[in-house]
């Protein structure tokens, strides 16, 4: 089938998983993580061979790669997980009666049919799907080449269990052309497709924002800062930029900048940047920074970047008001925290800073559709269109008006 | 200035609209309103050059572009009304404490920096700006050529206003560069707008839908049906055919299809089209209307147009659910309507039909902003992502999350 064909069978099937009940999501959220774990075997042929044929990639890849008995016992769970989660369809969002006496509600229907464009992950395939059900949407995935196998397999095995019990599985659709070609067919397919969600790289992600006629949800870069404020409790500092930093920097809520008020710098900085030694993470520090401290000169450019390893970039502010203002300049408007006991401090710094999380002695490593209590998460959106931060089932849903009148025409 | 300055002038503003209080806000929003009515004149001069330029253009876009001392006193009026509207900013849309104990709030802020791409209608300079200031969203305005003069004089007419009351104005910005390239290089200005609506012709929106790489809010076509169902009060049918098709049918929420059972058909259809004669409006009907009343045969290609004249297609159709299918394959999902006295059969509609407005018993021409009550309008959305139907102050909103801790690291 054509990246077309694909998408146009996911269309012609949008409003099955849009009319379901609750009932029967929950119940196909069950056949699923059930069909995953006792089709384990065929779903890890298929990765070997994804494996074999992608053993000349680097091993990162080839670790996101790999699926195990266990990843799918632990994909199986998160899947039953989203049974026990509200169900977000249909929800009336607000009603109200209007001058002519209509009588409007506002109800959360399905987004219609997503498009998944992501990496070498084989678990997004399922989690997508799952995700997809609860929410009443159609999708349409198209994973990397290296993964083909593997998800063309999880794929079969989830439609082949759903058909089983009597569903039609044809909501779900996977992209077979998996050239570059394919993907930017993918990207142009808007006559098909509501939302076009890109999950991966930084590369992949500009190229879909560049590219796609889709409307896009950007799930972007996170270059968050952790200012420790002139009352902040140092050791909670400390506590919490060794979490941001450390606990794992590859990911997009991890700390990048660390900004320290000016009249606490001489004795929080070697307590901090200490921290920072202990774990082996380079600093990148301003001048002020390296009359205290032994850091590496800190460019214009390391304020801006998102290192995603064991490297943070550390400056001294003057307060509160610098400390916004860089942010809000240097920053992604992804997710940044004060450390502060005052709280004047606190609220300005919640109400100024333009990210799509905003802590107060916390760590913004808890910018998780889990960790927020959503029960799943489909990334973490940085665009201020439709959702920000993360895309739990809420956020893959969109509205429409039911009015109902008796015979009322517009004056 | 060139097109990127412009928009980075409004970036560098963005935060000021979004931290003003209400009352400023509101303050601000009457400031212009008399303004614009005391310098009535030298907007009239303008837009009167603006008129002799473009002379040679067809008489509805000269009706379009002309403002007259009544109009602006109309658009005065409408900037006040904006004044006792909620301020949609700030409010907390839902809050709760996770697993780890923080407190989560979700909180409604501004979009950022909008994009505006309009045609020669002055009167939208005005009512975006105010709809801005109210929302505390940060504004770039790209016009057409043919209203540059009253663009320019509006903008400059409120600027000066605000500027004179203490407040900072440069978060409204008027695009100079008027070319086709200037167009194209605001809709790839993506590193200074948060948010792109295009408002004006079908062409000029499906231009930047292509084109933009600026999240885009699509304000589109309305395919509107109206079905009549066989338990349908035939004479409320007849009215509410009427007030769709004919009150103003060159507008998005105008009737384009009527869609009659089969089973009342004989009956309903020679009063619902003997209306639309009366009228004058041309029927494209199917067969089997054409059996019964006097019609231009239709094709395919009728049951997908927006006539947005005095035009309509009718079809027979097997009761509800090819009504359903019908509207949901050849619609644009904006606005739908049935007429009947069949409780469930009102309901089926309503949940099946997928469009932004679904109606029982009601005109489709009531999808406006106004209308529903929400006081002011920046065009209807047909997209699912973000909003759909009438773009009210509430539309023009994002959030972000608010997080207080004592301490937290995540585990």
């Amino acid at each position: 089938m054509t990246v077309e064909e694909t998408c146009l069978a996911a269309k012609h099937n949008v409003s099955y998983p849009a009319l379901l009940t609750t009932e029967d999501k929950n119940n196909m959220l069950e056949i699923i993580a059930k069909a995953i774990v006792e089709d384990a075997e065929v779903i890890l042929d298929a990765n070997a061979k994804d494996i074999e044929n992608g053993r000349e990639l680097p091993s990162h890849l080839i670790d996101r790669l790999r699926l195990t008995k266990e990843r799918i016992v632990g994909i199986s769970n998160g899947i039953s997980d989203l049974i026990n989660l509200d169900d977000p369809i249909g929800k009336i969002l607000s009603s109200w009666v209007n001058h002519a006496g209509l009588h409007i509600e506002k109800v959360a229907v399905p987004l219609g049919v997503l498009g998944i464009i992501y990496e070498a992950r084989p678990n997004v395939t399922c989690d997508v799907i799952a995700l997809c059900i609860k929410t009443g949407n159609a999708i349409v995935l198209r994973g990397s080449k290296d993964a083909f196998l593997s998800n063309c397999t999880i794929v079969e095995v989830i439609k082949k269990a759903l058909k089983k019990s009597g569903y039609n599985p044809e909501f779900i659709q996977l992209i077979e052309d998996t050239t570059r070609e394919g993907a930017e067919r993918f990207m142009h397919a808007d006559e098909y497709l509501d939302v076009l969600i890109p999950r991966g790289s930084a590369g992949l992600i500009k190229t879909v924002k560049k590219n796609a006629t889709v409307p896009v949800i950007e799930t972007g870069a996170g270059n968050c800062h952790l200012y420790v404020e002139k009352t902040a409790d140092i050791a909670m500092a400390r506590e919490i930029l060794i979490n941001g930093k450390t606990q794992r920097p590859s990911v997009c809520n991890a700390l990048e900048s660390l900004l320290v008020d000016r009249s606490i710098a001489k004795k929080a900085l070697p307590i901090l940047l200490g921290a920072m030694e202990e774990y082996n993470v380079t600093v990148h520090g301003c001048a002020e920074t390296a009359a205290i401290c032994n850091v590496i000169p800190a460019t214009e450019a390391d304020y801006e970047k998102e290192y995603l390893g064991y490297e943070i970039s550390c400056k001294i502010v003057d307060g509160v008001d610098e400390a916004i203002s860089h942010i809000n300049k240097y920053g992604t408007h992804h997710s940044d925290a004060i450390i502060t006991k005052d709280n004047a401090v606190a609220e300005k710094f919640l109400r100024e800073v333009d990210s799509a999380a905003v802590y107060v002695n916390a760590s913004t490593r808890f910018t998780d559709g889990y960790e927020y209590g959503f029960g799943a998460e489909m990334g973490i959106s940085t665009q201020k269109l439709h959702a920000r931060g993360p895309l739990g089932p809420e956020q893959l849903t969109g509205f429409k008006y039911r009015i109902k009148g008796n015979g009322q025409i517009r004056k």
